[in-house]
């Protein structure tokens, strides 16, 4: 490809709506184009990458016995409602009618579809297990879209269902899956991403993993154990507190605490420890409007995901009225007589001495101890895990929060799907069974962008190698100089001809100019024709990312490129490892 | 692959709804399944076919200097309105509003999308030409899906967009095309599909082509002339008829025609030609309900796109009221005194002595002279071009109409969408100017439909060996009999490790059922291991279209089928010419 001739545009200026770098760049490099909130069109270099994604993601299910089919991105109403999904998601489902004003929405993720297609096929035990996968469109009406491919409405996804008569085949394909996710991140050029347990979700299921590009411009928070490598998202990380060496049981008392808006200010008023405060947050069902009071220790916060699951209904913040008999910003559990849900969170449990609201407006108490002061309740953990916490895998304190971007998920879906979709089997012994089903989707947009955020200086992305849109970058300084544009273009000839796939920087433009748009097009390997070197026989051979920098001799320049382009590929998929 | 393992159900019965042979086939394979009507899952084989076409049209789409790129799938109606398309495209191009109300489309075309994208890098006229395309899902909101993968709502298209300072180079680039698309359609086996110059239709433009497969079950209409080589749609085929030789002026007379309720009815009881009659029929404008009527040759049709093309408006069949003035069934141009716009096809030219309506009921004209009777008038070519009809080309009267399915098309349009849409470029001379555009497209899944219907016995497909899902076909006739599977094992691993695609049927099933399923799957070259000939060391090699059937020895077995397997390769590729 000549640059010259390249579809696109660059430019220097960072748009002042890009908040993460990996969307700066894919903007000012000419890789993407916004049609509407959260949807783009693909420019040249970024479709070339995702085709080059796609192709490991394919080889990779392949080797995992998965066939590639194609669903439909429009799908009718009425298969959703089959799985119960058409009411049961939200608004971030695409629904309309079609011209005969039959109901229709736009797929997000297709489980639907995959036991539509696979419920023929798999009448039998003898089919199974099965795989199946395809790579397409799908649509999400995200209310906030943002940074870019990581959070679109439109966005192009591998998506691939697994159909199993036990829960050991399913266990056992779900660990293939999860050696083929790792492998595609590490083919892909960022075994930085790393696998944590997660909460299903909307999807449903039980066991599920979701694969996370460690970054501070992440939208997930990820619970790390530096002790013992114990990662999960924040919803499937279970809280524990350790409550022991608190104060001694104490006499219960109602103080005077004025204008003391929050747990803090209480505890500085009264000079007691937040670790043996206990506070409420005050929920409503988003059903019924009942109030649901969340009690827990004055330092911890609510985990609104794990509240939800608990409860099994949605939530929202209460608006609390006078008749509903709460006292906002006094409430406690002791001679709470409103009508409500209480909960207490296992951050309480263990503490003897509790200060907490009194009910009553500018007062509190102090040396609540609840066994004593209320009766034996359920402690349950609604809590979002700290920094410094304890690791529920190794015990130690030795918790980290990190931020983090979802690349991918693999989720055991049990029968959600097959059984609401009445998909059965005859097994062996003749009896109708319904199949247990696995699915794995990963982003691809989305991987473009991790990659990118993973890997960039302050210049541009550093692709690696086997994602690069193009692997030799020929900036030929000075094309109105014969000697420099000939042998430009026999380097060029020639890496074609051995399939390496180069993009010759043909223009008459400035050194600078020509530079920032190499670097902004992030090929990993980098030569430089220019007329002063070239007088002395020499030519630059360089990475994007710096760690090599040579002057190489004009004879041997095509045959040190193409052992500089093996060398990088070498380094990502030699490096290939299976998970143990 | 493993027949036993491939996601699929395959069976013998044709289904009902299935009209067409492809449509058929593509059901009974266990080639795609219907999720709603129009819109179809597609299991492998079908994945892998619309692939290997996709691989053809990527390098042909190369080699022609046009880049990949892509489209979103959902784009936002305010783009459409740009181009205008978001009033004037009908209920085909599905409108609905997203979570924020904002007016959206599913993209059916992308001329919107490409000036869209094309804008920023086509504002100097140093960067033309240059051409992108897309390989994407597109959405039409067909009223009457049919025919499987023919008629879909639903469909995989390959769109390209080219643009262009001058005409001249558009030219030259629409040729480059043209032969591109010569190419593909050869490549895929197909070289059936012929160029047939169009009627530009809702795209818009002047000069446009449709590559079209001639068959029985196509729903558009061709004009072919057998003696000069001429094809056109009917649409844009002009009509000439040849009126020399018919009975001279007489004197004009009104008759009474009793009972005469076609204009056949009225010639038979009058004992004059069809061929000197005028009939007349009758519509309405869409937008004023005005009455048009066309008055032609008895033996004519109206070609109702040629009179909407003429009329520059869109018309319905006329509801006659009483107070229209019109007599229905007794319509003539002579004192035609009712409120209406009236047009004289070409058809009527140069006929002396016509028989028309007397525009009262069962009373006719005999002997009706135009010029002399009514005046000047203009002629217009509105009707349909007949078989046995004159050739607008050569001349000839060797015209014959064909049915086609349409699998491509490319359009010139001139500049409807860069204008519309503001795209402009500075040119040499400091000016601002409007680039021309071309379009180019090629339906993925109507393809693949096409080969099959170009391409199949009563038994099933025949793909040609450049997209067929697989090359090969082992039927192995006794899996449980070591030396068989042994056999068919071998010839398995060693033609995979070749990098030929193989499709081993593993099963314990009947011959009969096996052979059944071999033909509907229709790879080109099938390797039979029976007991019987392996016994005498024989392995059968045969091709799916019975050209070839042999005994082969069974340590030559491998080569044999590689060499077969080259062989039907080159059959295609070699002779793949550039058109003239």
């Amino acid at each position: 490809m000549k640059l010259s001739k390249l579809v696109g545009v660059r430019f220097k200026e960072r748009p002042a709506d890009c908040v993460i770098d990996s969307h700066a760049f894919s903007v000012r490099g000419g890789y993407i184009k916004q049609v509407s909130n959260g949807i783009f069109s693909l420019y040249p270099p970024m479709k070339k990458i995702t085709q080059n994604i796609e192709k490991i993601i394919r080889e990779e299910m392949d080797a995992v016995d998965s066939q590639e089919v194609m669903f439909p991105v429009v799908l009718p109403g009425s298969l959703w409602e089959e799985s119960g999904r058409y009411t049961s998601v939200g608004d971030e489902l695409l629904r309309f009618k079609d011209r005969n004003d039959t109901p229709m929405v736009l797929g997000m993720t297709h489980e639907e579809a995959a036991v539509h297609l696979a419920r023929d096929y798999g009448r039998t035990y003898a089919n199974y297990p099965f795989s199946i996968y395809q790579i397409q469109t799908k649509y999400r009406d995200e209310a906030r879209p943002r940074a870019g491919l990581i959070r679109v409405r439109e966005f192009t996804m591998k998506d691939a269902y697994s159909f199993h008569t036990s829960q050991e085949d399913l266990d056992q394909y779900y660990d293939r899956m999860a050696n083929s996710y790792s492998r595609i991140f590490q083919r892909a050029g960022v075994p930085e991403v790393i696998a944590v347990k997660s909460d299903s979700g909307m999807i449903g299921g039980s066991v599920s993993h979701e694969y996370m590009l460690l970054a501070d411009a992440g939208e997930d928070s990820i619970v790390l154990c530096d002790e013992c490598g114990y990662s999960a998202n924040m919803e499937a990380a279970d809280t524990t507190v350790d409550n022991s060496g608190c104060t001694p049981m104490g006499e219960l008392k109602k103080v005077n605490t004025p204008n003391c808006k929050s747990i803090e200010d209480v505890c500085k008023f009264l000079n007691t420890k937040v670790e043996e405060s206990c506070k409420a947050v005050m929920y409503q069902l988003n059903e019924t409007d009942e109030y649901v009071v969340v009690f827990l220790r004055g330092d911890y916060e609510v985990n609104e995901t794990k509240l939800t699951n608990y409860l099994d209904a949605k939530v929202h913040a209460a608006v609390v009225t006078e008749e509903s008999g709460l006292v906002a910003g006094f409430c406690g559990p002791y001679k709470q007589d409103a009508k409500c849900k209480v909960i207490f969170d296992k951050s309480l449990e263990g503490i003897e001495n509790l200060c907490c609201g009194a009910n009553e407006v500018d007062y509190h108490y102090v040396g609540l101890n609840i066994k004593r002061d209320i009766g034996d309740v359920e402690y349950v953990d609604v809590s979002k895990i700290q920094t410094g916490g304890i690791c529920p895998c190794c015990g130690k304190k030795a918790i980290r929060i990190s931020r983090g971007i979802e690349a991918g998920n693999i989720f055991q879906l049990g029968t959600k799907y097959t059984k609401s979709m009445g998909m059965t089997y005859t097994a062996e012994d003749g009896t109708a069974k319904t199949p247990i089903m696995g699915c794995y989707g990963i982003g691809v947009g989305r991987l473009a962008a991790c990659i990118c955020e993973a890997h960039h200086d302050d210049k541009g992305p550093i692709w690696p190698i086997t994602v690069a849109p193009w692997k030799v970058h020929i900036c030929c300084m000075r094309i109105d100089d014969d000697a420099c544009r000939e042998m430009s273009e026999h380097i060029y000839d020639e890496l074609q001809k051995m399939g390496i796939e180069v993009l010759f920087d043909d223009r008459k433009v400035r050194a600078g100019a020509m530079f920032a748009d190499a670097d902004l097009l992030g090929c990993p390997v980098r030569v430089t024709v220019g007329p002063k070197a070239l007088a002395n026989g020499e030519v630059e051979l360089s990475t994007r990312d710096k760690s090599v920098s040579l002057k190489v001799a004009k004879d041997d320049i095509v045959a040190e490129t193409k052992k500089l382009v093996d060398t990088l590929y070498a380094q990502i998929n030699e490096k290939v490892q299976d998970r143990k």
